[in-house]
């Protein structure tokens, strides 16, 4: 189990991706992964938007100034205001869906496919675009977009350790 | 690779662990993890406040009322105002840190170490008693406590896949 640790590390970034499809069965890994994640009283505020589609893919990448990658398939990871919890607890949504969201780029790269996560939230604006962009109901929000295929760059894995970060008892 | 996935679905929250303590390479370890998460603007807008020390847990413990764990380590996400990007953007600390987070958790159960995850953004009079118990300064907000041990009781894998949350190609 030590190589899970390895496996977090060594993963990155990767904005370059083959023409090759991902699998619906490999994107329902992604999803299972996602949904592992835990969520504040267990309410899993969360809805997965797929796409696969080469006009859906086009219109979700146009707004997307800084994330317009172009891959086979793209994972719209979005909070349901529904199922969030009130306020004031109801942001639980962007850090549940956030580590939600972070299953699915591990569980991607441990599945040999590369992904990229484009904030959406909390850039207003763009949310607005992009729920436009996808026809989302007013309820459902969106808090990234994972796109994902298969590599076509490789990335040598990064020490990103920073010990003037760590706290050790106090500030 | 494939033991990710399966890594990734059978991890769970443990409330209830031994006395024997996690040792600073172990912590360190997490925290590794912890920063291989990515960031909007590669920004890294984090800190990590490792307590092992009784007096410190047990001060930690007392606003938590909804997490008082009894465990020999706890990891106190927090996000970095002076680091965090400008507004509108500045809120993606919350996506990095929680991000940054679900590593801490996959890590730990990689290595055999118990954890589980106590919210406190967005609570913000929780935020505040976090804060105050730990002489944060001002800057520095805490997202969440991690307690972290080693685990006294077991739990079977849950499969939390929820098809109905799965919208392929429009909702």
């Amino acid at each position: 189990m030590g190589e899970i640790l390895d496996h977090i590390e060594a993963r990155r970034s990767i904005r370059r991706y083959t023409e090759e499809p991902v699998s619906r069965v490999q994107l329902e890994s992604l999803l299972r992964a996602a949904m592992a994640a835990p969520s504040a009283s267990n309410r899993r505020p969360w809805e997965y938007l797929v796409v696969t589609e080469a006009e859906r893919l086009a219109a979700l990448r146009r707004p997307l100034v800084l994330g317009r990658y172009v891959a086979p398939a793209a994972i719209v990871i979005c909070g349901n205001m529904l199922r969030a919890l009130p306020p004031p607890a109801r942001d639980f949504w962007v850090v549940d869906c956030s580590a939600a969201t972070q299953n699915i780029l591990l569980a991607a790269s441990g599945m040999g496919l590369a992904t990229v996560w484009i904030g959406v939230y909390p850039l207003r604006p763009l949310m607005t675009l992009v729920a436009r962009a996808l026809r989302l109901p007013r309820h459902i929000r969106p808090l990234a977009v994972v796109w994902v295929g298969h590599p076509a760059e490789e990335k040598p894995p990064l020490n990103r350790f920073d010990g003037a970060r760590v706290h050790w008892e106090s500030f």
